[in-house]
Formats: structure tokens, C-alpha cells, sequence
């Protein structure tokens, strides 16, 4: 499979592939490289690929310069990813350059006395931070010459694809099981591409569409997670380029980041350490904590018991998009969090509903379950002294709450139903 | 009550009131002056109050340099609105700075060889524009002293308020009908304010309201859509100036807005007019059309009987925030469109439901049913000749289609349902 995709690493029409600053893919394992091509596992050691760049090194103040003269979206940061210089002109959706808010509020709440900012991604087109990584998928694609757009998914990652793919102009067929909520098949639906349900789960889905890119009936389709999954993780780098220039080109102190592979995690570090090497920030220390829900909770668990090795879960937990009981990068994950002195903590589903409502009710910010879980965990690590509240501290919200209803409806309605008049609202006790 | 009012135009501390370049209320139909303050109705004639300005003329460039190197938020525009000089530094949920799409599928679709926009507004923080409106109004209830926020709401306006009570550090208690869908309740709770559901319909919701601010329960709150109306209004004039501002400080030639009340539509004009007086942008002319659902269309029904005066309807529409059916501002709008060589025209429900898919399948966009209409009416213009397809167009989204799921939900479901084989996806005829 692997050496059939490098063999495809130009594009049907012959031309090589032109993606801005990357020149190859790098195995994480071994190091070998392979030119870029629409592969995503080593063919000597079966480890991830990942994206090596020739990055703009030598002129900080220029790259700088040329950053913050760029448009409000992602491609602000098109020389660092692995997309054409051109990116910005092409039709796509231009996700991300999200507000970073500083949460007072919330700070006063949780005691922090250092600066407490909220990352939030329920700012981007279709709602998620999947729209950072769906829309480098898109440029890889194209780079490709692929002309559908795929993924397995659970709901939020077709919705993302379906509104990327319908802007650039491809077409899309993407995979879901077939008893997801109503409003995740809708917004999965919507945008007019081709919406698959499978009668099977979540990982049937996935088995199912590895046979499928293996097979005549997948070629020329893009799965944006599986071989086009070393440019579409690249998008999360995008989230600590951001944080760091919306604090100013600062590094924050310590950053609390949900885990599901643990790609997202992982990928942020990356783009620290960019950022340093191109002298664009501080060179200083910063610390990496994951976020999972109790109920799936394979890494925080290896974290705990000081191990290396992440032994799979079945998921049970409310915070559905996390819900990864094998995730590919939890070691990377482990490594970064024991690198960096940070730390891997879960919370319950309880806790995770309080922490929504508390972000809602501090901040005016209405997350879905993965936020939740975020800064569920940030509030224990807080607790139990893990995290310093002096120092200055980002906390991801991943997502938007109007995805997740179902997480808090039972316990969130009216304060009094009344008849309309004066009488009633007084014995109400409201006013 | 206005007298009442009146009386109260300085803060409850005795200071005067500093809302930037706002210096007066002017009655619209008398033209009578009074002093700013949480009053909405002329003494005089009982006409409507709006926000008179002494703006900042005479270095144009010099004001699009102050714009330009301001926050990516409706507070840009600080110097053209109603709010203090200092606004972007209090804690508000600095709504605006929403994408502007250039929408060349869609324009093709339409046969526009002009330039085609969509301007987006589900990028707001709550995902509708009512965010720009209800940040003015906390900055007039800061200002007036006003510690509850509050409004009578069919349920995106609850959730609006609440967000930005919850980050300005108000009380807010909002009211809704007791017989919401599940969705928007939970939006209008989450942000941890009072909701009171009345037995009643929305009529009943806002006569409640009304005798609410006049009684002592209601003393010391800031009703956004009654008392404070006319500084919530003007941030619908922000609409008007992103889109002149990411046209390149250009007039559109012709714009399609969605009429409710009226009031946004009105306020867009007035915006543009403050630009061109301002000499941000040429003058030269521009045509407005307003956009109604055919189930509640008082307005397009008194335009095209060539009529002054606006009958009541009783809404029956799947366009429900588009549903007043005795619209305030409806003789306005009609001035505006006659005045300005647009039009009024509408759609029913199933071309709502079918605009809603054509932009979701052509731009990734998934707008509220209120888009639906907008975007319907467009199409409907175009097809009639009435809009020009070889000009400058904008459209304005100002919703999320998470948000009206229901309409789109019967015919939005998956291509097929399938076993996970390869020969089922060969069968289902999608390879």
C-alpha cells in the first residue's frame, strides 16, 4: 500500500507537487524520508509519517512582518505549511485566526493570578478546529490531483470535509455510522456531497475505508485522516502559531490541550519549537498538559502509572469527539508531557458538564464536551497544584456547545415558567 | 414612561453619560432632541428614538488609518458608534469582523458575472448578528448603570444576551415562550443567567416585558430591545461598514437583507450613508432589497401594492427570526427600497429550504433559515431581472443553520445506507 502510494507521489498530470516550505515526509520512527506524496506509514518500520519542511530561518523580523501583514486565517502562516504559496487566492474556507480571551473572569473563579486565555476554535467555519486540518488536506489534494474528498468520521469531521471540499470545488463522499444524532447527519449532509452511512461502528467505518483506498472504487479519493493524514495533522500547528502571536509573539507558561489521537497535541508542540528555531518568540521553557475524559482515558492512565506503552480503551463518556480508545500519537503524547514537566489528568462526566457551565457562565463561551474536558482538567490540575496559577496559562476549547446539546440539556432550562404577569414573577423570587 | 425616562439620562451615580460620538437621541419622525438615555419613544409624537452623532469629519485618512489599525472586531468602529473611546478594553465578547465571502461557485450557479458576496455573520461569538446589537446595548447599560440585562426573546436574542451579560459581569434574566425547542433553550440557560419561560406566546412574552419596565420589579434593567432599542440598533450599521471596509472601502452596488423588524436594514443604510458622508467611500448610488418569508411578508406585500402603510400578519413561516408580523420599521424599509431603486420581495418555505442547500453545496456554507430567505429572495430578483447580474452584490447571512436544524432535517440525510463491503459501495452505484 505504502509503496504503491510513493510511486504516486506527483501528480496524475506528471507535474511534481509543489507545497510551499515541505520537501519530504519524515518517518517518526526511523527518520527515513520519502518524497511527498499521499502515503502516511513508513515502508521500512510501518511508523507515521510526518511533514519536513525548509523553513524561512535567518530573517525573523521579516517573516514577522510578512505574518501579521497577512489575511485573518490560517494562510497568515502559509510559509511554515505545507501548502503553495498561493493558498490564500485559491477557494477554500479560510478557517482559524480565532480569538484568543482572556478569561478574568474565569481566572477570578479558579484563583489563577497569572493571565488565563481561552483558545477558541468554536470560532471557525463549520465550528471545530477540524476546519484547521481539513483545509491543508484540501491543498494536499489538489497538490495530488485528487478530486474527491474522503474521511471516516463520526459526525463532526464530514461536516468539516463536506463544507471544504464544496468550496474548493471537489467533490466529497464521506463515511459515518449509521446511528448518529439527527444534527450531525444534517450538518454532515448539507453541503451536497456523497453522505455513506455504514451499518457497523465507528470502527467499522474505519476498516471499511482502508479496504476502500486499497481498492479501484478509492482511487483518486483524498481520505483527509488516513492518506492525506501527514499534511491534514500539519493544521494544528497553525493553533500555537496563533496562540503565540495573539499574546504578542509570546509563549504562554503552561497550555492545556484535549486528547484524542493526540495529533492535535503533539502537532502545537511542534509549532512551538518552530516558532523558537525561527527566533519568531523567546526561547524558554513552556509546559504541555492533556486533557481526557475519565471514560476513555488510555494516556492520562499510562501517564499515571509512569508507563510508556497506551493500552486501548472502550470509550464510554459524553465527550464523543474524544473518544479515541486506541489514539495512534499517544506516546508522542506521554513523551511531550513528562519533556516539558506537564502532565496528563481526566475528569468525569459530571465534571465535564460543570466545567462547560462554568466557561458559559464566566466567559459567555458555550463549549461542546471536548472544551468541557479541557478545562474540567484544567480546574483539577489547579486543585491538586500541577498547574501554577501565576504563571500564564491557554486552555483550548475545541469546539462549539451547540454540537453537543444533549451533554447539558438535562440539567439546563429555565429558571421559573410563569404565567405573564407582575404577581407571578414576584412570587417567582426573580426580580 | 418616556418622561420617566428621561429624567433618568445620567447615571444612577449623578455623572453624565459618555457614549464616544453619540450626543443625542433624535426622534425620527418630529425630529426632536433629547438627551442620551435609556428611553426609546418621542415625548412629543411617540415616534421612534435614534442615536445622533457628531462624527469625526474632515480627515478621512487619517480615520481609515484609526479603523484599520483597530481590533478584528465591531470595535474597529468605535469612533462611528454609540460606546465609550475606551470600549475594546472593558470585557465584552467583541462581536463582528465576520468573513466576507466571495461566493464565485455560487455566482456561477446564478449566472452573476459581477462580484458575488456573501457576507457571513454565523461567525459571531452566539452565531448570529444579534451579537453586534446586544454589545452596544451592554455598553448603554454600563453607561446608564443598568446591573440586569434582559429582553424578550424567541430564543436566539436570550442566548445572545446571555453570553455578553455572562463576560461584561451583568445579571441577565431573559424571557421566552415556554414551548421552545430544546436547542434553544439550552442556548438561552447555558450562560448561567435567569431564563422565565412564559405561558404565553411571544405577543405575550413582550406585553409582559413592556409593563415589566415600568413596574419597581423591573427597576435598574436594561431591556436590549426596549429601552435601550436605539443604541442596541446601531450595531447594525457595523454590517454596513465591514462590507465597505473588506470590499476595499467600495460601495456595493446592491445589497440583500433580511427584514424582521426592518431595523438591521435601516441601520445598513445608515451606515453606508455615515461612510460616504464621512468620505471613507465614493459616493455614488446603491440599491437596497429586503427580503421576507412569504409566510410572514408584511412588508414585500405593502411594496409591491405600491402602499405607504405596513398590515400586520400572523407568522407562519419556517423563517421563525424573520417572524413579526407587525415589523417597527417596516415604513422605513419601505422608503429605503423605493428610495434607493431596490425592492421588497419573498419566498416560501420551500425555497427557503432549497437556498439553504444551494449555499451549503456551493460555498460550505450552512446558514439559518433567515439566510435561506435571503439568499431565495436573491435567486428570485435575479431570475425577475430585477436584481443586476453584472454589478456588485452582497448578501448577508445572519445566522447558523445549527441553529434551525428542523428545516433542512427531512431532506438532508445520507446518499445510502450500506454494510461495510466494498460490494455494497460498489452496489450503491457511488464508486
Amino acid at each position: 500500500m505504502a509503496v504503491q502510494a510513493v510511486e504516486s507521489s506527483t501528480t496524475s498530470s506528471g507535474s511534481s507537487v509543489s507545497l510551499g516550505p515541505a520537501v519530504a515526509l519524515s518517518c517518526r520512527e526511523c527518520g527515513e524520508r520519502f518524497p511527498l506524496g499521499p502515503i502516511f506509514a513508513c515502508v521500512e518500520c510501518f511508523g507515521p509519517l510526518e511533514v519536513a519542511y525548509d523553513l524561512p530561518t535567518g530573517d525573523p523580523e521579516g517573516l514577522r512582518r510578512r505574518i501579521e501583514a497577512g489575511p485573518n486565517n490560517i494562510w497568515r502562516y502559509a510559509p511554515l505549511l505545507p501548502v503553495p504559496a498561493d493558498v490564500a487566492d485559491k477557494p477554500n474556507i479560510n478557517p482559524g485566526f480565532t480569538k484568543l480571551v482572556k478569561a478574568d473572569n474565569l481566572a477570578r473563579e479558579l484563583g489563577v493570578t497569572g493571565e488565563l486565555h481561552i483558545k477558541d476554535d468554536s470560532g471557525n467555519p463549520t465550528h471545530s478546529f477540524k476546519d484547521r486540518v481539513v483545509a491543508q488536506a484540501v491543498e494536499a489534494a489538489r497538490a495530488f490531483g485528487f478530486t474527491t474528498l474522503s474521511c471516516s468520521s463520526t459526525g463532526n469531521l464530514a461536516g468539516a470535509v463536506g463544507a471544504a471540499a464544496a468550496r474548493a470545488g471537489l467533490r466529497s463522499c464521506t463515511f459515518i455510522p449509521h446511528d448518529l444524532e439527527q444534527g450531525k447527519v444534517v450538518m454532515a449532509a448539507i453541503y451536497g456531497g456523497d453522505l455513506v452511512a455504514i451499518e457497523g461502528t465507528y470502527d467499522d467505518v474505519n476498516r471499511f475505508c482502508s479496504e476502500l483506498i486499497g481498492d479501484p472504487a478509492g482511487e483518486g479519493w483524498g481520505f483527509v485522516n488516513v492518506n492525506l493524514r501527514p499534511y491534514y495533522a500539519e493544521g494544528s500547528k497553525t493553533l500555537a502559531y496563533e496562540i503565540c502571536e495573539q499574546l504578542g509573539w509570546r509563549l504562554p507558561d503552561q497550555l492545556v490541550i484535549p486528547i484524542a489521537s493526540g495529533s492535535q497535541l503533539t502537532k502545537i508542540d511542534k509549532g512551538l519549537k518552530e516558532l523558537i528555531e525561527l527566533g519568531l518568540v523567546e526561547d524558554k521553557p513552556y509546559k504541555i498538559f492533556g486533557a481526557q475524559a475519565e471514560g476513555c482515558s488510555p494516556v492520562s492512565t499510562a501517564f499515571k502509572a509512569g508507563q510508556d506503552v497506551v493500552r486501548p480503551q472502550k470509550p464510554n463518556t459524553i465527550a464523543k469527539s474524544l473518544a479515541i480508545g486506541n489514539p495512534a500519537d499517544g506516546p508522542y503524547v506521554l513523551d511531550i508531557a513528562r519533556r516539558t514537566g506537564g502532565a496528563v489528568e481526566d475528569v468525569n462526566d459530571e465534571q465535564i458538564v460543570d466545567a462547560i457551565k462554568l466557561l458559559a457562565r464566566t466567559e459567555g463561551i458555550f463549549a461542546e464536551t471536548a472544551g468541557g474536558v479541557t478545562l474540567g482538567v484544567t480546574r483539577k490540575l489547579l486543585e491538586n497544584g500541577v498547574l501554577d496559577p501565576t504563571l500564564t496559562t491557554v486552555v483550548l476549547n475545541t469546539g462549539d456547545g451547540l454540537k453537543t446539546l444533549d451533554a447539558v440539556a438535562p440539567t439546563s432550562g429555565p429558571t421559573a415558567v410563569i404565567r405573564p404577569s407582575l404577581d407571578a414573577f414576584r412570587e417567582a423570587g426573580l426580580a
